[in-house]
């Protein structure tokens, strides 16, 4: 049994107060995206009002600055110090934005996004240029508020991917951004393509949940200490540490989307259901980052449950379950169609070669927004010449191309470069993997429990623990590489295209 | 739209916070019962202590009674004028009993529910009897600090039926208990009984829950207000005024316990559903006592969906859902089956004749606890008279005894005398409609409309606007009746047995 001081029990008391309103808003959370009757929305959201303005409250209170002020290096237990940092980070970022500014954003930033709605179904932009360009000024305001080395942009990106720089992504983006144009490029003229047609038979909602479910149940998820619900957006929450949810989508016209979004939401709620215990009901029981977490979604959906020895070893269960119209479908040509690369107007269609291309585009506009380099006016245009430039698409309306994203009207900048991110986390993990396991025999015996166990030592267990970069190092003894996205891809696509 | 003062603004924004926890204590709870992963459990109740301390807090706090103090009898506002009242209420209980005081009544009480499992499993009442008469005692002195006019009982029985005194109970019951009891004498006697063997048949639990939801449909339960889910102990809980949940246990080998639980707590969950917007966000927004509630519940439950009428408009859409066992099941047999009497010595086993009996019981022994004129020790061989007495069965066992109820063990002294009162309002409420509406044809027709609407306007709009017995004044022009009851009864059972 720990021995703590007076101080460190006060505190611990502190961080359980805050995770109880982040667990009851977290609950709500769920509830309001898979269960919740129509008509009890508008009163919930209220209640997320006084829950979040309480959770604020605490985190920019007296007693905890006064609690931090004591602890901060005076402590000779790892977690509290570190939670001491975290909680140090959120008081300065939270109060260094004057309350009534942040009230406005917020106001500005909910109306925003039903002005967005409203845009995107009349395909027009100019409803939605003056509620960005003020968003995009609070954004320069708060950046410039919480401060930054070089450039502004690095501000934002902290929140979300702290130690990563706009340094380092234009170091690594450019040379991503070009392999992959080549690789599409190359993809686009081979002959031989895979057709996806041959997936799209009528494949019944409750017949999928059985699919989703064992695989779920097969990567190690612990259903004791979670579920799987429908919703429209799927999501994975942690309610609390022992309770991890899951939520899918079906479509009974391509079975793709509820497998592979159940399987990258699993990938998510593996990492939060395996954090060490010992962290949790303190803000370090939580993914390190956004970046991180994607990295842990994508590694399941793509580097496992998109390969050829993951399919060799579950085709027939999915022959099993799936109906008729499925059971003349050949392997090869099944394989290949799960992994058709094409070239899509939005990014949440895209395939893992084309995705960190759309990802790209958004980076590099709102890094020029922040720095005033470009106008909102201009997004358009500009979004357009990049998808042409990027991937030889350009899209015919705002609506399939700058309005397609909610997050610019929800006031989130510097959030998208995570999922690139991800995907070359992911691949750099992968490739550490390799060196220490035979993946691919052992996802042929589909033995997940080795890989799931290597994830929880090496990443999940830490939680916030180790910053994202920190963590990087440490588990493949280099800093970002975006070769290993580069060689994963090129290797699987030059077998699957015949390049 | 109406003007308010500072003050009544103030006031009307401090009810909208409590009642933010409140909605998300609701979700817990209900989420807890229904889906939590197992492991989640444990944490969640940190989180149910958290919030309901802060909620305990804003009742009692110094800014509260402050409110109270300026407002009483100085608003022109019905609505904010009764929502003081309950606000003072609950602040004058609640700050009359010492804190400490309370903390080790509900630390006592916590742990006694789980030796109440043991002493069950091990039908060992005596493991139980300290934690009882700690219980009782606590009970004794929390009376003492709310005070009472006559009897201390009354105080208890304050908490769950504001009004309704032992006074008025020591009227109504014992003729109550005595045409009950003979009443079951003469079925017990009679020849010709239903035979409930044919209708226990395997019923698929989806086939139930399709019948289940269309009679909630039927009823008028708003499902965009609402949702239908399973869990072990039934229950229904407004989550928000617009968010109003019922849930069902579906026994494949019985379909009477999901059919008539779903309309009982769908009768609940009407009367939340239809008390007026108005009163939203306000400690008005509920049920105005639990034996108004019940009342609710056994109306749908007995006084229509065991009826006659409401079968012989429902037997074709039963037939049409039920399993081929059933197809051939004669309509009368079917009726009478449902409407089976047999004393039993299980309380929540029991039909709608024998059961107030059961209360009777419980109300007695409780009543001379608080008193001082029986000892806890005593309970057991007390019980056992009793059922003898009132419903000629005696326990073998005190698990199927004096420790077969939850409530004792958990606090609670003051609640049972509700059930019998829902019984016996529901009767006098019946026959209320009856002299407005042909009620028999009303129900044969499957017109459920009139009747909802009849409830919301004579009953559910008022919320805690009136105190039960000023409603059921108000609804049926005279006091508390047990005769509607006795009547009620009489003439059902007076055809099914051939009386």
């Amino acid at each position: 049994m720990e021995e703590y001081t007076k101080l460190e029990t006060d505190f611990l008391n502190l961080l359980k107060e805050q995770s109880a309103y982040g667990e009851a808003l977290a609950l709500i959370q769920w509830d309001l995206r898979t269960k919740i009757p129509k008509k009890g929305v508008e009163q919930r959201s209220e209640v997320i009002g006084v829950l979040s303005q309480k959770l604020h409250h605490l985190s920019t209170s007296e007693q905890m600055k006064k609690i931090i002020d004591q602890l901060k290096n005076k402590t000779d237990n790892k977690i509290i110090q570190k939670a001491v940092e975290e909680c140090e980070e959120e008081f300065e970022r939270n109060r260094k934005i004057p309350e009534e500014e942040y009230k406005q954003f917020i106001m500005l930033r909910s109306k925003s996004e039903s002005v967005w709605q409203e845009a995107r179904e009349k395909d027009d932009f100019t409803l939605l240029q003056p509620y960005l360009e003020k968003l995009v000024e609070f954004n320069k305001k708060f950046a410039d508020y919480w401060g930054y080395e070089k450039n502004r942009y690095d501000a934002l990106l902290h929140m979300y991917e702290p130690g990563v720089t706009t340094e380092i992504l234009d170091q690594v983006f450019p040379a991503l951004r070009d392999s992959l144009s080549d690789l599409v490029k190359k993809v686009n003229q081979a002959k031989n393509k895979p057709n996806p047609d041959l997936l799209q038979h009528h494949f019944p909602k409750q017949k999928q949940e059985q699919f989703s479910l064992e695989i779920l149940k097969r990567m190690g998820y612990d259903f004791d200490a979670g579920r799987l619900d429908e919703t429209v957006h799927p999501f994975a929450i942690s309610v609390n540490s022992s309770d991890v949810r899951v939520t899918t989508r079906y479509d009974e016209k391509d079975f793709r989307m509820a497998i592979f979004g159940t399987i990258h939401e699993g990938g998510h709620a593996l990492y939060e259901q395996n954090i060490s215990g010992d962290l949790a009901q303190t803000p370090l029981s939580s993914g390190t980052s956004m970046g991180i977490h994607e990295s842990q979604s994508l590694f399941w959906e793509n580097f496992i449950s998109r390969s050829n020895g993951f399919w060799s070893n579950h085709y027939d269960l999915f022959k099993s379950i799936a109906p008729n119209e499925f059971q003349d479908v050949d392997f090869n040509d099944f394989y290949r169609s799960i992994n058709e690369v094409k070239p899509s107007l939005i990014r949440i269609e895209a395939d893992e070669m084309t995705y960190s291309l759309h990802i790209m585009i958004r980076y590099e506009l709102e890094k020029a927004l922040i720095n005033d380099e470009i106008e909102v006016k201009d997004l358009p245009e500009l979004w357009n010449q990049k998808m042409e430039d990027y991937l030889g698409i350009k899209p015919t309306s705002d609506k399939d191309g700058v309005l397609q994203d909610i997050h610019w009207s929800a006031g989130d900048f510097g959030y998208f470069p995570s999922y690139a991110l991800g995907y070359m986390y992911a691949a750099q993990f992968y490739n550490a993997m390799k060196k220490e396991m035979d993946m691919d025999s052992i996802i042929r015996a589909g033995n997940f429990t080795e890989i799931k166990e290597w994830l929880t030592n090496n990443i999940h267990q830490y939680g916030k623990m180790k910053k994202p970069l920190q963590l990087l190092n440490d588990v493949t003894g280099e800093s970002l590489n975006p070769e290993y996205l580069v060689d994963y891809l090129t290797e699987k696509y030059s077998e699957i295209y015949d390049l």
